[in-house]
């Protein structure tokens, strides 16, 4: 019998444990094509949040009291697949449980046997590294000369942008929040960290940046993206990942308020939206880069490990609660 | 004895008559290569306002005391320049004053005798008209099928994109404030007018486009742009062209509440700033494409006139009150 989290009830604002059930799930028949996975990691992502939400958008919401979606690694133990095989090390979307039932259609597949380990699927040769490594050279178009400024640096995706930044030439300079995520933003190769709990960050991004921002890798809005127009260079392409902190307050209509957006007239600033799902035909290109960079030391990962299929909403609750440095993954 | 006017103080908040001085120029000798031109038209526009501003910005701000710089048309009555005579019509940025000192190296140009009116060269063929080509045609990369929204619709731009959209076969929504504007932009050919005036933007526009719209250019910023955010399909581009609800509030360091802004990453908008200016290797395509749809009838040009170079500050103040109808220009 497996277990799963289901979404019991729609979080209003910053979601806590009510929201969430822990079920039994039968275990049925597979049916044509199906394969069966003993999971080894779960994936927790801030973008789940928005699934939780009952509105149109790019991926559908979850159901009320239905098994929640999310990234996941695991062993084959059932196949009903003819190119899959018991004890295949693969990667799927039926996460946010101990056994999942996935397809190739539905996001299944094979992962090489690299001796790398598993984990890092789900963080930096995973979703969470496609989104920095796709987002800092694809989106923002970012080169050798430019200098990068990387909101939520000490997350998974931000430090991932940081050590790609450094490893291609370019100057970092990271927001994270207190000294000692701080000074792991330093340590992974960033040129300066600013900390957003010790005072506004127009002023430190001043300083850390003296002449200037050219590319804004956002992973939070607000005040950030504010500082970040008012210390653009012209031509400054921004990529777009994410906005956490108004993720949690999006139902109550908040509002995010801006004094320099009309910077991006004058400055010819490229603002951009992704995800990181766009770009899947060219995800060889990124695992060959970043699978180098990895093998070369130049990206190191650093994860944030709750354990057991139970801690799964503790996870996904640090997340807002900057509980994670780096990737915050459960151990199933 | 010319007449120009000097800005006399920097306005804080809405600009005021105090600010400007007309003041006597005396005839000096042309330097070489220089000429001088008796101006017939002169333009005001809003981004000169950004000018009175004293700080780092795409165009250097005007200076105290000096006179102030804009779009001007007019014929050589005296010439420094081998490849200018006497009585060439000419168009250069010296405008502000009834006869103006030149040269090429300064935004002179001298324009084809071409039958159309004069004043043209400061709207539809100019860097109004240019504008509205170039933001929608280049930044906004605008096809047959989009559904565009435009902003100050009844403006000069805007009143520009409208009638270009639709001779490209684009679906486009305007907004205008009052009833007689939205009546001539729907004369223009607009599919849909919303009067800002009456009403918040957002229900209007989603009644005006049900199924969203996938180009937004931007002359306002503001509610107009937060409304553009929350009907927006994946996918969609904006061309930032300019940000007049915040133009006088610039100084008082007001914000713009933005709801919407989130709408970028999800829906994967790219929100473009561009300046005509950057386009000016690309003019001969845009002189060639505009021409022909003024000469075939397709795009027309309204002009609200002033007389006399003593009505300068009027015209340009009429720019925030919504005085203008098309073009705002000064017969000298």
């Amino acid at each position: 019998m497996a277990k799963a989290w289901t979404l019991k009830s729609r979080p209003a604002g910053m979601p806590n444990h009510e929201n969430f059930e822990l079920v039994d799930l039968p275990d049925a028949p597979l049916g044509p094509n199906q394969v069966r996975v003993a999971n080894s990691w779960l994936s927790v992502d801030p973008y789940m949040r928005g699934r939780m939400v009952d509105r149109e958008s790019y991926v559908p919401p979850f159901q009320i009291g239905e098994p929640m979606q999310g990234g996941a690694v695991g062993r084959i133990i059932e196949s009903n697949h003819p190119d899959y095989a018991e004890g295949d090390l693969v990667q799927h979307m039926a996460g946010w449980r101990d056994v999942s039932v996935a397809e190739p259609m539905a996001m299944l597949t094979k992962l090489p046997e690299t001796g790398l380990p598993d984990h890092l699927w789900l963080s930096n040769m995973g979703l969470t590294g496609a989104t920095a490594w796709f987002g800092l050279m694809k989106v923002a178009s970012a080169k050798p000369d430019d200098v990068v400024f990387v909101s939520a640096a000490a997350g998974a995706v931000g430090s991932a942008v940081i050590q790609i930044a450094k490893a291609k030439g370019m100057k970092a300079i990271g927001s994270a929040g207190g000294p000692e995520k701080c000074a792991w933003v330093r340590e992974l190769g960033a040129d300066a960290c600013i900390d957003y709990k010790a005072g506004p960050v127009l002023p430190q991004l001043r300083e850390a940046a003296p002449n200037g921002i050219s590319v804004y890798f956002d992973n939070v809005g607000g005040e950030h993206l504010d500082a970040a127009l008012a210390c653009s260079v012209p031509f400054s392409r921004y990529a777009m990942c994410g906005m956490i902190e108004v993720y949690n307050d999006f139902e109550k209509g908040v509002s995010q308020e801006m004094h320099h957006l009309m910077m991006l007239v004058g400055l010819r600033i490229n603002m951009r939206g992704f995800i990181v799902s766009d770009f899947m035909a060219d995800f060889p290109e990124f695992h060959q880069d970043m699978g180098a960079m990895i093998a070369a030391g130049a990206v190191k990962s650093r994860e944030t490990v709750m354990d057991g299929i139970e801690s799964m909403p503790d996870a996904f609750l640090g997340l807002f609660s900057g509980k994670n440095t780096g990737k915050m993954l459960v151990k199933v």
